[in-house]
């Protein structure tokens, strides 16, 4: 039996084989061809914060595979609060047939998948976000850019940020890092990642500059680095993301037809430009489709390993 | 394809077509007969606002079309405040087959129907309940009081009093509305109504006396008036409608016959009387379990009407 | 047509045919084999607080059963505050096929079963459990304790008692209930049981001291007496519980074999000590599990009384 927690985790063969299963489902479903592989299946979706597209994406991938997924709260379930997490995790995975988690620890993810008797897939945590990566890596192959491909993220230094140094290591790729000093991704992530990246052959490389880490790339990304409700933490978050955002001009210096991605929600003004934001609208959202079709892929994979 | 975001947009031909369409599904539910039309589908069920009834009908009605409803609540979805309802709709919109919402503004929902690549329903906005009125109509036919009838509306000039404007003036019928002064319904709608009822010979008229609208009609209807938490607010309306309440008093002026409606939650001693909230349970009730038939039929017409 | 609010309503001989129900269901699913006996049905679970396992248990075992369950919380539907209770479940009764509730008051569960057009299961009261004590029997059942045993439940006086109480009386067994002065079990469920243990030869006996009570029984058990955030009551709590914790030096004077039951959460150090939970954590947790297995045989049971 294998959790899905961390790309870490699985070998590049490995990665493109859950991602050719979530091509093919892609596929079928465009095509009105029934799946229904996990067929009298349940899949707990425990949600310690409420997140749109991770809650839609599971709920309906898990129906159109015929099983049936139960969406559980902070307000339903006290992860590691009420109750310590070996407990949840040995009385929801008695019950259930595969577990989804979007909590903040990845230390509280790893002692739930410890305990649990199923699967257990990462939903987002404030360290990796396995998930997303996995519809990013479908939408780089549909726009034809998976062959050896330079990507910039800018911005926040964050789980989007380990979890595509994961992704890229494995690959072999390039990856230009851009945030602002303070602002830096993790030191172990950095560390194992580049470990990882002397053997493929991947190049991982951070700067404290947009327009240098921008130059030249197939692909630019971001994510939000502002905290709505916190206004003096936003306030200062904006001086020091300065120059950050991924504008026309920003844009300007990537390849002529490089593409944005953006795992959302999105805030205009901030990390990326209105502009921008709207040019590449398509691509955006058939990434964020494509989170549906990824976890069909990695929950159909996980229940294979399983038998 | 077709959104059912007010009663305005469709035809008295079409309206009918959708309640031919809900008898149907509701003698073959109560004779066990299975009608899985909408097999393999998903409705993300959107409230900005919980609402019981409209919570309990889409979900259970979508499951007996053989779908699956997705309950999406304001603390899993921030509609239109963390994030534009723009990329919301293009978001769920592609990876569900419908959406309902139960939201506050009707501008937000257009706006969202404007950008969803699926079907949109009006559960419930600040402006219109239509869901609600295809309901009342099944229950009017069902007591023979869809001949012309002659409707009485007591209360608060609201959404319910804004639908059945146009249910009346689509069908031709006569409606009165008394409201108390400064509970007027909605200008534009009155202008509307009046100008389509003008063209198919509905009576709409309005009213400051409950005495005068309620004499010799065939249908009496009330909606809540009260503000429950907003105390000051409610002490208010409870003097402004002094006279209002229908009770046995007030209903002994309309036909010996004449059914009364109530869309529920009802506030006995304030819309409502207990004795004639409790003499007409039987409608009451058998409109509100209506909401499900009509839902199932406006559901399979939008998916029809795509196809 | 039957409820299940109190297995104070059900003889020995219907507990038995229900337990056997489960086993079979049990059986059926370990073996994968599919029982939809349910199938197109709908479970209305509300919750006016959120409780992990009732909720994962009753909708798994919905989904198990071929039907689907809707959750209902607090948030979503106000039992008896916005609405009168009797309008709740005239308007839900009539969309679902089945209704559990988890609520406060036991009167308030069986005024809403007056009303309701279909069946009603406790999911917890602040009166009883029965939904545990029949995945409890199970457990008892499964370890060979169900030969006229002897159970010592530990603590406080509470719905998990007055549950105990109730099976027992029924079964003809022996119960030892050790509670601090002041936690005893409610003084109506003590004569009512008392009087029924008088003809089917049970023995209830009360203490203060938990020693006396747990000598030489078949199985231990015990819940939580602490309320969580209430620091104060807490405090006081801690205080008048001191030496009711079910610990190793306790657990020696109960049999050599006895099992040890819990049905959580578990706040280790207050009711029962780590060590404790730890060695009897798989019964403890097949217990859990028999949750899900004790109300597919109830929700079965209550469908064919229906018809």
């Amino acid at each position: 039996m294998r959790h899905f927690l961390t790309l870490k985790d699985f070998s590049k063969a490995e990665i493109m084989e859950m991602i050719d299963l979530a091509f093919e489902l892609k596929r079928d479903q465009k095509a009105g061809k029934i799946r229904h592989e996990l067929a009298n299946q349940t899949l707990a979706m425990i949600f310690e914060k409420s997140s749109t597209r991770t809650r839609v994406s599971f709920e309906v991938g898990m129906y159109q595979l015929g099983g049936h997924a139960l969406f559980l709260s902070s307000k339903d379930i006290q992860l590691g609060r009420g109750e310590p997490m070996k407990d949840t995790a040995r009385v929801v995975s008695r019950m259930v047939d595969m577990v989804m988690i979007r909590t903040f620890s990845q230390e509280g993810l790893e002692e739930f998948a410890k305990y649990s008797k199923v699967p257990v897939i990462n939903g987002l945590t404030d360290l990796y976000h396995p998930v997303q990566l996995m519809a990013d890596l479908m939408t780089l192959i549909e726009h034809g850019k998976d062959q050896n491909p330079t990507i910039a993220y800018i911005g926040d230094g964050n789980n989007m940020t380990h979890s595509w140094m994961w992704l890229v290591a494995k690959m072999g790729w390039t990856l230009n890092i851009a945030s602002p000093v303070g602002y830096e991704a993790d030191d172990v992530v950095q560390r194992e990642t580049l470990s990882l990246a002397a053997q493929t052959g991947a190049k991982i490389t951070f700067f404290h500059n947009p327009k240098e880490a921008i130059r030249d790339v197939d692909v630019v990304t971001t994510d939000t680095w502002i905290s709505m409700g916190q206004e003096e933490e936003k306030a200062k978050r904006v001086e020091d993301f300065a120059g950050f955002i991924v504008d026309e001009e920003l844009m300007r210096l990537a390849k002529e037809d490089a593409i944005f991605l953006h795992c959302l929600p999105a805030y205009r003004g901030y990390e990326v430009s209105e502009a921008v934001f709207e040019k590449h609208a398509d691509t955006i959202f058939e990434e964020a489709e494509n989170r549906l079709h990824a976890q069909k892929g990695i929950m159909v994979y996980l229940d294979r390993q399983r038998s």
